[in-house]
């Protein structure tokens, strides 16, 4: 169905706009504001606003595992129509959500040379989790990774106050 | 569900970002690249993508007003979930298209106060429809219109070669 493409390709357009205005631009915020930034920060809170939404009729989590399972079906499988592939976790606040077909990067080539763009369609699921993550009540850094496209890691570490 | 405010999330996203960069920016491309354009511009090329997909296994279109109806129909509630409530013209390649509860609009309180941030909100939405017949060979002129939130008109000239 053509919908399921509508987020992609607005996604895909977002970041080449993001690029191509910081590419012209010459003032002072151009040390300050980065590209990866901005797009984490519109994918923070699209996040929020998606999980508030999401867990209106939920039960609460048990605990900090619960709320990544959670993202990792519910959320994950909403926004990007397939699950988490697998997720691991140290138990001590670090977990690494692997998603072997990521469907931002199922459009670009799969090629090594492309292998330095991943970043860029990255940034903004990064915003995602972590926006999600925030209205549940948990600070974290996430980071992401890809070393064989279209798959890739993401890392989330919780913050503990 | 949660995904249907993916978009709509991800759309206000994008023209709050649009707007923001323009109020700080202070160089010459001010003047010349305008928010509306730029919106306007990133419909286009979305709306060129998703016909492209709608279109695959269509059968050809008898004539303008029939690609008008299916825009009405399919494209636009599989984008916005529901249907052009009112297509009009008069049959001279002006088409106008009514929509009395536009998704984009909803989201915004109806108080006549914010009437003038509406053109905003309409922008994206001006270049999908210009985007999906340009790709279907009929170029255009759109332009939208609110008088009374959350409902709007589309106003669509098709330009004869």
């Amino acid at each position: 169905m053509a919908d399921d493409v509508l987020f992609e390709f607005l996604h895909m357009e977002i970041v080449a706009h993001v690029y191509k205005e910081h590419a012209t631009r010459e003032d002072i915020d151009k040390e300050r504001v980065t590209c990866v930034s901005t797009l984490e920060l519109m994918g923070f809170r699209v996040g929020q606003g998606l999980i508030e939404r999401f867990t209106k009729d939920c039960p609460t989590f048990k605990d900090d595992l619960d709320v990544m399972k959670f993202l990792c079906k519910d959320f994950w499988s909403t926004i990007f129509r397939k699950q988490i592939d697998n997720l691991r976790t140290n138990h001590q606040g670090t977990y690494v959500l692997q998603d072997n077909k990521f469907a931002l990067l199922t459009q670009l080539s799969s090629g090594k040379q492309y292998l330095e763009e991943a970043p860029k369609y990255l940034a903004f699921s990064c915003g995602l989790i972590r926006g999600a993550l925030s209205n549940l009540g948990l600070e974290s850094v996430v980071t992401a990774e890809v070393s064989l496209m279209p798959s890739c890691k993401f890392q989330v570490v919780i913050q503990k106050l």
